[in-house]
């Protein structure tokens, strides 16, 4: 079996982070920017190149199989948009790893590469529109038409107007899904963007799912008064409520479940006099976890706790949702395929969650998915300073090989 | 011996809270304002009418004391101005009872009236500058007439205007401090401004200090990071160790002393977006008590658990003073020269620190001083709805009376 060429995935990936590059080493791809566009063409020219037949859809997914094949096809890829200030892996790794897998099939004549589709993903990130995931969200037809037809970009320029400058129909958009057919599963390679495979030593895991994140607002109200005069036992501080609550936070989640995370992003105390009790303190909870049951045991012991400590501060909390998307569990026949594809080349791959969210979560609502994650030095990501040791982003391009090979033989 | 007027003082009482009266019964006289002007001219032509010479000095303090009698004085009063949308006796009370006290002395030709002087100090709510305390300061020479020389007000008129607007020269306000040498100690009575009083019962309470206040502000940092990708064990969670701090701050200061009082009246967590783990920090912390050393035990029994805190999270913290303005203790033989008065009215008056600041404190600083206090009903202050009930601001100038004769007696 022949296997990737190292020196060109990394010459490739070098290649596609010149486009919409920065000074610093960072990329700034913004979904359906003029840099994004570039990068798609790019894409296509690679493909183009190495007999890869490219389709670009109204979404501005870029798609590429054999010439000649009809599908359904397995799909592997991921986005080609970034973050602004972003990082040069996160979306463009899978994609040229992609790209790298389906040429080395194609060049040795390998009959799996009849089976492949590669697929360049556009605005995963959500950041340009309120929207996230729109490339793979049009390919399911799942895709909300109707909110993006009124939308406008994060500058005030209508979605509409977006497209029609990269000359794509937004109504030609509800035509994408007609694709979805044409897919029997889902692999997706990307960096793990968090430190935890670094922290443990693991150079290859294969992803579980994808978190479910439960948002709140929730405002606590105490009594504003004098702080210089009003004795602690005669309070009602709605900052000191919250600073409680906050600082327990942790070991309540934890106390739920060991694999939960939380997180209180903001927080503010009004009116914010140095020498005012605060009357009123606002902050946010973010709870996330693989389980949905889990989110709700973790949101509700929060909730309790909360409640006992506004009771024993003479304040109440109220409690507004802001948004809740479910776990979405990957194929346990995938993961189990990739896991073993994962141990021919190292012997103990992880099984990990992804906190973060991916086309992946959208796909596997449709067809049979899976990742593979390689670690980020340091675990950042959505920064300039994103990165991946060559040893790690080569390792998981030949465990994408490997991967779908084993997942093609068993999904059909 | 004769007693005061009570309808007189409570007719007097309403008639100055109709200049810069508000709808909802509460009064804005902000520091030589047209409103402040007026009472101010109120005040003096009170005393005129029932046989005291007024005299306005140069920052706009208006004293009082009979004809013919050539000091020193045993001054009473508080301040005239008030915090824009403020209470109907925050100062005002003090002032007023004042006028009623002289009065009632005047006319029983009681001796006692030819050591009394009484005042309407000016400025001491320091919101239209950011100097509070003026007319106190002024008449001890404290005053830093260079820093107000450049001074604006709130709202960017420069202070000289301001003055030349009242009719008064800014320079010549150094003359004022020529004053101080004709007093030979301070009684104020005042509203509690706090709900100590109310919540245990007390009528009449004698003042023991003034607590000072020391103010910081403090940074900390941690790893700013993804909250989706980032377990717990590996964050460096700026947030939580502020929240974690915060929510011991009461438990540390009560374990110092129990009459401290400690506040983080501001919070806010950086970059603050719901799925970022803060990176930084920012809050302020403002201790005060009665004694010096307990605010450093407690400023410091913070610092070092914060910092146990910060090592803990993986954080560091930065400390910047904001202001560190001493204690103001009462002057020990006037503190029992007003009890022993108060016994006289009721068996147990309390002896309280304030925890707001006052005329007195400044006085203290160069002659025996001492403060009564009546409740503040709810302990509001600073509000319109500010109120104590008419049997409490009456037994308050029944008190003062009583407190001027005893502190007369002691001091010569």
């Amino acid at each position: 079996m022949s296997d990737i060429n190292g020196e060109r995935l990394l010459a490739d990936l070098q290649a596609l982070a010149a486009i919409g590059g920065l000074p610093d080493g960072g990329v700034d791809r913004l979904a359906w920017s003029e840099a994004d566009l570039a990068g798609r063409h790019w894409f296509a020219e690679r493909m183009r190149e190495a007999g890869i037949e490219p389709r670009v859809d109204a979404a501005l997914n870029v798609f590429g199989h054999l010439p000649g094949t009809t599908g359904p096809w397995l799909p592997t890829g991921s986005h080609l948009d970034s973050v602004p200030n972003g990082g040069r892996l996160d979306g463009a790794y899978g994609a040229v790893a992609a790209l790298e897998v389906l040429r080395t099939l194609a060049e040795s004549r390998d009959p799996l590469a009849e089976q492949l589709e590669i697929v360049g993903f556009a605005d995963e990130e959500g950041v340009r529109f309120e929207v996230g995931l729109i490339g793979s969200l049009a390919l399911v037809g799942e895709l909300d038409i109707e909110r993006l037809r009124d939308g406008l970009d994060w500058q005030g320029v209508p979605v509409r107007q977006v497209l029609a400058t990269a000359g794509r129909d937004l109504d030609r958009m509800v035509e994408v899904q007609q694709h979805r057919h044409s897919i029997k599963g889902f692999v997706e390679l990307h960096v793990e963007q968090g430190p935890r495979m670094e922290a443990d030593g693991i150079d290859l895991a294969v992803v579980t799912g994808i978190v479910g994140v439960h948002r709140q607002r929730i405002e606590i109200q105490g009594t504003q008064n004098h702080a210089g005069t009003t004795p602690f036992r005669l309070r009602h501080d709605a900052g000191r409520a919250a600073s409680r609550a906050a600082a327990e936070l942790r070991d309540l989640v934890l106390g739920v479940d060991a694999a939960a995370v939380a997180n209180i992003g903001s927080m503010q105390f009004h009116p914010g006099g140095v020498n005012v009790i605060p009357g009123r303190a606002q902050f946010t909870l973010e709870v996330r976890h693989l389980d949905e049951r889990v989110i709700g045991e973790a949101v509700w012991a929060f909730a309790t706790r909360l409640e006992r400590i506004c009771v024993e501060e003479g304040c109440r909390a109220e409690v507004e949702l802001l948004s809740s998307v479910p776990p979405a569990p990957m194929d346990p026949t995938v993961i189990d395929a990739l896991e073993q594809a994962c141990k021919e080349l190292r012997p103990r791959p992880a099984r990990l969650s992804s906190g973060a969210g991916h086309d992946a979560a959208v796909l596997s609502r449709h067809v049979p998915s899976g990742m593979i994650f390689v670690p980020s030095v340091g675990g950042v990501s959505h920064s300039p300073r994103e990165t991946t040791s060559d040893e790690h982003l080569l390792l998981g391009a030949q465990a994408l090989l490997r991967g779908i090979r084993a997942v093609a033989a068993r999904i059909k």
